[in-house]
């Protein structure tokens, strides 16, 4: 820390991406990437023709990339803002919308990065109890008057809430905002974007990153009531007006054309997921039920940071989790059928090792 | 403004980009772009096999960028951090290290997006009158208590410090921080790097925008004392790890190995920028002495503003101010010899009507 960063930072505990080691090539299943490329319509997209075009600015409405999400999300473009990837946009909800006074309350296991945007903005940060079954109870939150922020399907857990379920929550108190981070939702959930016209206490966040095979062009969404929206817009211009970059922006687009290809990804990720949970049953592990492109799971023959550590040694990258609730267990991101079928084996061996 | 919005940010007004309208094709010269395609070098290295990675993160510690930045500038490499442009890293200066009791100085004309950071973090700001040439006089900022932050060569004016006035103005307090923002410095002023080594006070932040024709990828950097590096990364993996996209990534690093291309394209807008000049002056236009990628420029024949507009019905963008002292002028980003004969052309028809 020099002696220059401002007091308020001064313990600041930054998010802590999942690790992407150099030394040997993993089978990664740790960050939640699709096993998948990108369309076909992106590769042929991003020609030479664009590339040379980069001399020149991005457009800071991107209004090519709204005018496609619009169409697949059948809304309004006034309802809808783009940012890069969606961890920006929720930075740019937590700083337009909540502080220390009106904070925001969380399911106390989720995404680790709600509480690390409260400490960099001082927003007051009130964590949740889960259900004993890792699930959400919305009537949880009936009483706070807090605003709320909730994945669906929940991070680490991959549990979902239903529509209903949403609408409650929405509907609970027309005087916080609600926002659901579908980061994962292609994969088995409802999506709440329908809900945006009946309800203006509602941010719907997606992402680029998983369901789509752009994780590593960085683009989300919020989805809201035009007012939010302009609020949105008001912080971007005031942070980082092209906040897109122009192959990042065409990517976006020809991804959310190709419905086809979107399709048959999900459907390969939900088929090899239901592939890799019915191993792990049948191992003894205890699965949570996943609508995500991941799965939590704990067995007790051996602890999940050795599993962890096990794996990574056999050239497998899973996730391992501190947090006190879910550190027995490690999530595994559903890759390829291959992929799993790596994975499957490389658990069994460990498991009958430890078995002795 | 939703109902939502906090009350902080009620009164925020955000950076107005140069205007990108689409009802026709304009000469470009409003926005400081450069007229040269990126180098070979990011167009070969941008290929299928790189977009079909899209799927997969981009590295959130930038460790290639960085690299080929250390190497081109010649120090470690926990002495940089990459950005999502500049705007982005500047966000990130403000946001660690100034606040509402050190806040920060700025000339009275610069880049606009310093006071926006500003209002949005929440940070005191001070105003600092130019001399009646519209130069810097560094001896203005000796007795400023708070941090400074000054563009070299200086947005708007396109006037440059020396070597020797930002040693003299890094000197005057070790109390306070002294960022130098080098996003023109390619095209005829001296960089402020060397001097981060002997300065724990000092940040420069450059861009790959301008002289490296870059604009639409998004990367910029901040060179500092590497304890200050450490806490904008903190700034940084609390708000986006993953902030600068995989092909932009390799696009940045590319451009900054290919060092003939870098100075062929600087040469060419510096002699386009003393084509230019020389027209103006004998047009009889009053030109400040740019040693940036644009030239501020006045007539008493015809307003600032009424020049633009004129310009821009005749196809040719360029940019003007309201901004009380400039407000005469326009500004014109130095782009191809072609652009600049045209530009030279239009405005001597506009001059000559107006004579009339």
């Amino acid at each position: 820390m020099s002696r220059f960063l401002s007091n308020e930072l001064s313990k600041l505990a930054p998010y802590v991406p999942g690790e992407q080691p150099q030394d040997k090539k993993y089978i990664k299943l740790n960050t939640n990437e699709s096993p998948f490329a990108p369309s076909d319509e992106v590769i042929k997209a991003l020609n030479k023709e664009e590339v040379s075009k980069l001399n020149l600015y991005s457009d800071p409405e991107a209004k090519n990339l709204i005018k496609a999400a619009a169409n697949y999300y059948n809304i309004e473009e006034n309802y809808i803002i783009a940012g890069n990837g969606s961890d920006e946009i929720l930075a740019f909800i937590f700083k337009a919308f909540f502080n220390s006074n009106k904070g925001v309350a969380c399911p106390e296991i989720s995404y680790g990065f709600y509480p690390v945007f409260c400490n960099l903005f001082n927003i007051k940060y009130i964590s949740v109890p889960l259900k004993e079954d890792f699930s959400i109870d919305v009537n949880d939150y009936a009483n706070i008057c807090d605003n709320v922020v909730i994945a669906n399907p929940n991070a680490q857990t991959g549990i979902k809430l239903s529509f209903n379920d949403i609408k409650k929550l929405v509907s609970q108190s027309s005087e916080r905002l609600v926002v659901i981070d579908e980061a994962y939702v292609d994969f088995g959930a409802e999506s709440a974007v329908p809900l945006i016209k009946e309800f203006d206490n509602l941010i719907v966040v997606s992402t680029m990153s998983k369901s789509r095979s752009l994780a590593g062009a960085r683009v989300g969404f919020a989805f809201a009531n035009s007012s939010l929206i302009a609020d949105l817009n008001t912080v971007k211009f005031s942070f980082n007006p092209y906040n897109i970059n122009r192959l990042s922006m065409i990517a976006a687009q020809k991804a959310l054309e190709d419905r086809e290809y979107f399709k048959f990804c999900v459907n390969e990720i939900i088929k090899n997921r239901e592939f890799i949970v019915d191993f792990l049953k049948e191992e003894g592990f205890k699965v949570l039920p996943s609508s995500a492109n991941f799965v939590l799971a704990e067995t007790n023959v051996i602890s999940g940071e050795n599993l962890y550590l096990k794996l990574k040694e056999e050239g497998v990258l899973v996730r391992h989790f501190k947090d006190e609730k879910i550190n027995n267990f490690i999530r595994i991101t559903i890759g390829s059928l291959e992929e799993m079928k790596i994975f499957a084996q490389k658990v069994k061996k460990i498991i009958e090792e430890y078995k002795i």
